[in-house]
């Protein structure tokens, strides 16, 4: 499709889904005024077709995926999502019909979670298909909810259910093998489905962001798997914590999973991909956000606390000290 | 390199580069006020090696255009640099040594331009290296310059010189030819490393933008050539222009190269890379704007005239209508 410009391709494809800010993606910048009192909250992500994502998954996840992996990072900090610019390098070979139905779903995924697109960059390469986004945010001034300020006593908790991410890749995976994992057949087409689109397409917990932001003494997203982002946070805040991995959220395909198999333990705790909110809370603010996560049809798990720096890093499975307490996937 | 991760790389590289708002680049997120009364200006541009680099060019000059391309963008805004985010997909062959240098020189631009690293994302790739920017930036409230705002009467104008990064990637061209152009040779050694440089290390008219935020009536950088820019500009504008490519400032080093070859006046006036500001200014502020234009040591060249778009879109060349007035280089 060389044939097109990228005028041509921009106009067509993503002036469609541009917000206010983004001026009909007729000049180089966008322009956006904050709210007052706000600062600017700002991620970016960058995927790679045969490294974050398989190039044949459908366009529509790659656009969702792409999108809300930043969307992840903003509610994770509390802030509301203002847009996003977009980066897309495509390969030669792509088409029409792709690049509309991943138009589409990214307009979607814009309009659903109030972040309309700004701008970017439509390139070619010779190499894999690249997606970089940048989310852009705003929280009240001296709200942001950051990585480095959990406390002694507070309680560690997580949104929603861990380990659906890791174990959808290895679904992914499995498509392309000729003897699947027996624990795929053990829990049945449809569970291994429900896994798949848990990988495919994580679900940012957006609506979390203002419950985060009041109540939380610190958080992050759960990028690289709940006990290695544990760690993370514990370090980045001079502290340390002691949890039972025996309370963390499963869903009823990931229990069903690791039913059938014991050893799916390692990737449910310490793969990646769950975008969920791990978070620390003050003993007297848990009901209150616990609350709103049942409000965001997420829900919130107490899994431990957070301890002095003094007191060894303590994961817990199954009555013994979690023997993958270090192990944290990394995406590079 | 594969055995560093990706904390590791961004720990010993770039967390040195971290401005203030980008938290030690140990969150997940950079925060960042404006100031009073002030709205956010924000671009994106990506690049690719062997599309708009060559993979062997010094990892500094790299660096350096993959930033720069942005701060030509916000300067045309008439807009101050607060920040950028970057985004690296790396090759496997990725070297200590290389990354170093591209950091170092990334790390010396932020400071000259005033524009700290904020945050970003490093992944791998299976393919070319692949770097996209966001850069952020900030105009008072409404006094954006837009691409939309000709007036007929108006002035044209162009900061700097033409031509030189078309010319210098010619050159770069060459030193992989066995017969390069005969006006390489005419022109001579240090004016052919002089356009190389100025397309390697482009160089954005920062120190314009509060100028062109005061005095001109609309602005956007010459990226994909002066002739294709200024039809865009128009076209945004709803108006047409009479201007003079006989008037358009070159280089030293442009000047002789059109002297030894005419044919070159196509890629001087419709290539790319010039990374200029192209203006329109009524005629009772030229003066202030040119004067500012001294005082940054870019200069200012006036080459025409806003129309009303019932004239013709008139593009003259040695005394009659340039060929070339339709062709703009697209990056796509």
């Amino acid at each position: 499709m060389a044939a097109m410009s990228e005028d041509d391709l921009i106009a067509s494809f993503f002036a469609p889904l541009a917000g206010e800010g983004g001026l009909g993606l007729a000049d180089d910048v966008a322009r956006l005024a904050l709210s007052e009192n706000h600062e600017l909250i700002v991620t970016t992500d960058g995927v790679v077709a045969g490294v974050h994502f398989f190039a044949d998954d459908p366009p529509a996840s790659i656009a969702r995926k792409a999108l809300r992996v930043n969307l992840s990072d903003l509610a994770a900090k509390g802030a509301r999502p203002l847009g996003f610019l977009l980066t897309l390098a495509l390969p030669e070979t792509w088409t029409r019909d792709w690049l509309a139905a991943f138009a589409a779903a990214l307009g979607e995924d814009a309009r659903a979670y109030h972040c309309p697109l700004l701008g970017g960059d439509t390139v070619r390469t010779p190499g894999p298909l690249t997606i970089a986004i940048t989310a852009l945010g705003e929280t009240p001034r001296g709200t942001m909810t950051a990585r480095t300020t959990a406390r002694v006593g507070d309680v560690v908790a997580v949104t929603g259910s861990v380990g659906d991410g890791a174990l959808g890749l290895a679904v992914r995976h499995a498509r392309h093998e000729a003897a699947p994992p027996a624990w795929i057949a053990a829990i049945g087409e449809e569970k291994a489905g429900a896994l798949l689109q848990r990988y495919l397409e994580p679900l940012p917990r957006a609506c979390m962001a203002e419950a985060v932001r009041g109540w939380a003494s610190c958080a992050m997203d759960v990028s690289d798997g709940l006990v290695g982002d544990l760690r993370k946070l514990t370090a980045a805040s001079g502290v340390s914590a002691s949890v039972d991995l025996d309370l963390a959220p499963l869903s009823a395909a990931a229990a069903a999973a690791l039913a059938a198999d014991e050893s799916l333990a390692r990737q449910i705790f310490a793969g990646g991909d769950d975008y969920e909110i791990l978070l620390t809370v003050a003993p007297e603010h848990y009901d209150a956000l616990a609350a709103a996560a049942r409000a965001a049809g997420c829900g919130l798990t107490p899994i431990g606390e957070i301890t002095p720096v003094s007191e060894p890093f303590r994961v817990m499975w199954r009555g013994t000290p979690a023997a993958f307490g270090k192990g944290s996937f990394s995406h590079f």
